[in-house]
């Protein structure tokens, strides 16, 4: 700080001045010492000024309460809640969560570095700090056909703005380990910052390989043993505790029953709706539970706080100290962890009112760009001779799918049954206008479609349908809403839940999203959809060419363990 | 690193080719996991490629040993081993410390920037690491007359030497503190890299205020409470055990008695001899003293090593892991911690072969500029009436003194007498030519004197003696020859240890330096100095004038408790 905010500041540390505000008598979370003491915590400018005896022009007094420093989410997707960025991060932010490291690459993969400077201008000057990791895999791999393409030349122009941190999860391990030039470009390029992996299941010499190529971080850990090869690795561990996968448990009993060092574990949530912050919490819901788990609350908070600060690098961030921003959650106790107020840079965050909604430029919301399908574009041949034909399986509570071998019903074409559904993807970038089309099994919608935008990481149209009116009537909805989710049921549209902004996200407020997004829900298990099956979580994954084991993608159906396309679109 | 040294490395890593050389066999301590387990390192390019089982072109059977990263010493100065700097690190480095964060601020206080260079240079290309932070107090207090002034308009030149780390030990803490305006513009200067402190007792509140500054470190506490009101400040302790200050026993006692988290500590040896080096050791010696006082011995070698280069931003240290620097120190076990063999970047020290001594540019063994001395130069007039004169009292084993009023002997002039001597500070750097004068007790030489060079920070002649003769020969003899430590008995120089370089190091080799030395300190006990008395370091602190209570300087004698002048040069 120059030295007239300096001066400002330490007259109040000193005792000559008044700070802004006092937190009176709460006990201190000391994540240095590992103490908790009772104290006063005095704020000035928006800095700690000093932990002590203090008065200020503002007092509030906490007696019984718990102060800790704002919790850190070490790395999400804000598109993943659907709703504007601005309004998840604040809804977060009332949990405690005052620090969001964000990797924007479902927006980059729409829109190139639009998208990026959309998640960075929406989480500008907001009650919150937002850091942001440059996506590293856009396109996810080179199988895929996404909106953008972004090279290590793109990424470079970012590397001034100070709320880039590094660079985001760098999925494509095999380019990596193999030395592919383009990934090793971006890697050189953020070798003095932070570089995100995601590593979920690497062989040790591998693994070692990657961690070789500097990568620091990791969050794809989904058990305590692969968690320390990757902490022996020297890689820290961001516990992944979200909407989709839950590692939490798992990883923190390994670490409660070995009695292991957490001082490289930190915590994140990758993808979390909105209904899930509201109920559960965000952070603060890692902390909970890691707590009920067994492990020691200050070590939980050190994982939630100063250790995810030092790992990014953010030396303002992360304690109660003096010179520390002026983040503070207050607490009810070490057990339930109820948060009673939460500080960011000093100002009381308000917890119930409204949330404003920042609009979005009107060229992020028209992304969808396709020619409208008809019935006739969505014929898939069926393989000459007795060879039979690989089918998607999709399995309950997941998003790994299997291939099994099926002979399909139908004469010359695949018509869909009980059993067999059509999937397919189409191109939406208005680039290569392919429509990727196979057969699923275990999602058994009845008479009608269902269709998303959402359909990581490229987001082209992804629909499943049993006849080819209902799939090609559902994608020329999203086209028209320029995204979203659709159910289409005996030639009508029976809902959609628009996500105009870059097809991913809606500008109607979480509410309203929760409240249609459950009621459409409802309907497709009612069309016959398994219940343990989330039917628009398991299509915005069909297409996702890095998850084993049979994807779809505008250019036919892939296999992810062989590498190849298993069959081509015509 | 870049795509062509990433092939070539991780070929080694995934074991499709050999090695330069393993390490087969040993006991790797994991600094991450907190786990020691039996492994081969790979080393290859200088870089540890892979922890596993691997073969290499060289490989070391260490079956039995254990491996350890590198130590780091986190604050020290060179120029104090009297040795050239090149000389004392290739020492220190067999004895395990592969890193040293030096602040060359005894070189800066003579020759300014040149001063720097010339470290910097020496511990160039150097089989050790060894970065440095920027002198931030030179002069270190505005009473000193010093042969240069490093604004912070002097320091920015460096910050793009990626050898430079941050600022130096900020010993001016009221300057800080009270937010003056050039201290400022340094602290200003380097608030994004690392800043050390020097804080040995502050108040509660000034110390907060000295952390809200952004003050990263201190290596100045002497015991475990004043170490933990740093701690839960955000400042790390630098635990110091070198040949002056002693502070690890107190502190390490204090952290095992409270079962303290260990994170927030590392280690340091400020002011360092040779002949301590090579009797009990460097970094490895502290780490011995703390396991043998109770600590955990991973838990004292994560101190002395991970935890030191997080704290310092250096990446590429500290750890035994997948592209970490290949620094490994083996060690026979893990309570005697007896070194084996030290690698630097992958290639095994020599142990006791002769050490080279690089050339010191000819300017900068010849800076004492001063006009040469006669007795009439060193006349002290008594204060006319009855008041008493300030005496400095040296205290046995420490460097603070005290000041005690006594009534002085002679009639117009002091005459030394058995109780009280004369002192003397004679400005060297050819500026203002101010010779100061005053009264000691308690440092009792008899019939000659003793001069110095190396005299803190300003590095100013200073000379002790029971008369004028002696004590103009004393100083005139480190003119001849341009710095140094000298005796002078009865009129005639009884021996002089050459220091040519800056008036603070040898050329001449450590050993000669501890022999020369050695006889020195007894010649000045049989002179009548107390054995408790270490001759050459208390010359060398009287003239600090940020140490407790009374110094001596050019310009006079200085209170430091009363921040002025107490007896006025002429």
């Amino acid at each position: 700080m120059d030295r007239d905010k300096y001066l400002h500041i330490s007259a109040v540390t000193r005792g000559f001045s008044k700070a802004d505000l006092v937190l009176k008598n709460v006990n201190v979370i000391n994540v240095f010492s590992e103490e908790i003491y009772r104290a006063d915590i005095a704020l000035c400018d928006g800095i700690i000024a000093g932990i002590g005896d203090y008065s200020g022009r503002q007092e509030v007094d906490l007696t019984g309460f718990f102060a800790s420093p704002g919790f850190i989410d070490c790395h999400l997707h804000l598109e993943s809640a659907l709703v504007t960025p601005r309004e998840f991060v604040i809804l977060a932010a009332r949990r405690g969560t005052t620090t969001f490291i964000v990797d924007p690459h479902e927006s980059a993969n729409v829109a190139g570095s639009a998208g990026i400077d959309y998640i960075l201008e929406q989480t500008e000057d907001i009650r919150a700090n937002v850091y942001v990791m440059l996506p590293s895999c856009v396109p996810a791999s080179d199988v895929d056909d996404s909106g953008a393409v972004l090279t290590a030349k793109d990424l470079a122009p970012y590397l001034n703005n100070h709320r880039i941190l590094g660079l985001g999860e760098v999925m494509d391990s095999s380019a990596v380990i193999e030395g592919q030039r383009e990934m090793h470009e971006k890697l050189h390029l953020f070798a003095t910052m932070i570089i995100d992996g995601h590593a979920p299941s690497l062989a040790p010499d591998d693994l070692s390989a990657y961690a070789l190529a500097g990568i620091s971080t990791d969050h794809e850990c989904t058990d305590y043993a692969y968690a320390m090869e990757e902490v022996r690795r020297g890689i820290t561990v961001l516990i992944r505790e979200g909407s989709a996968a839950r590692n939490l448990e798992a990883i923190v009993e390994g670490i409660v029953a070995q009695g292991a060092d957490t001082s490289n574990f930190c915590f994140c949530t990758d993808d979390k709706h909105t209904e899930s912050v509201t109920k559960d919490g965000h952070i603060d819901y890692c902390i909970r539970k890691a707590v009920a788990l067994g492990l020691d609350p200050i070590k939980a908070i050190k994982m939630a706080t100063v250790q995810a600060a030092r790992c990014y690098g953010l030396r303002h961030l992360g304690a109660i100290a003096p010179g520390y921003q002026g983040d503070v959650v207050i607490l009810d106790n070490l057990q339930d962890l109820k948060i009673h107020q939460v500080y960011h840079k000093g100002v009381l965050l308000d917890q119930d009112g409204p949330i404003e909604i920042k609009p979005c430029p009107e060229e992020l919301k028209n992304t969808v760009h396709l020619a409208r399908l008809s019935p006739s574009d969505l014929v898939l041949e069926k393989p000459q001779g007795p060879q039979k034909f690989p089918v998607i399986k999709v399995l309950p509570g997941q998003i790994i799918t299997e291939e099994v071998l099926a002979e399909l019903p139908g004469q010359l074409h695949f018509e869909p049954n009980d059993v067999h559904k059509k999937i397919a993807v189409v191109e939406r970038h208005g680039q290569t206008g392919q429509i990727g089309i196979g057969v699923i099994t275990s999602f058994d919608i009845r008479g009608g479609a269902v269709a998303s935008s959402v359909s990581h990481d490229s987001h082209n149209i992804i629909v499943i349908g049993d006849n080819d009116h209902d799939i090609a009537l559902a994608v020329n909805e999203l086209l028209r809403t320029q995204g979203g989710y659709t159910i289409v049921e005996g030639g009508k549209v029976y809902d959609t839940l628009e996500l105009p902004i870059l097809g991913l996200m809606s500008e109607a407020g979480c509410d309203y999203v929760t409240r249609k997004l459950t009621k459409m829900i409802d309907k497709v298990h009612q069309m016959g959809v398994a219940k343990d099956v989330d039917p628009f979580t398991v299509l915005s994954f069909m297409a996702l060419p890095v998850i084993p084991e049979v994807r779809i993608t505008p250019r036919g159906v892939y296999h992810v363990g062989k590498k190849h396309l298993i069959v081509l679109s015509s």
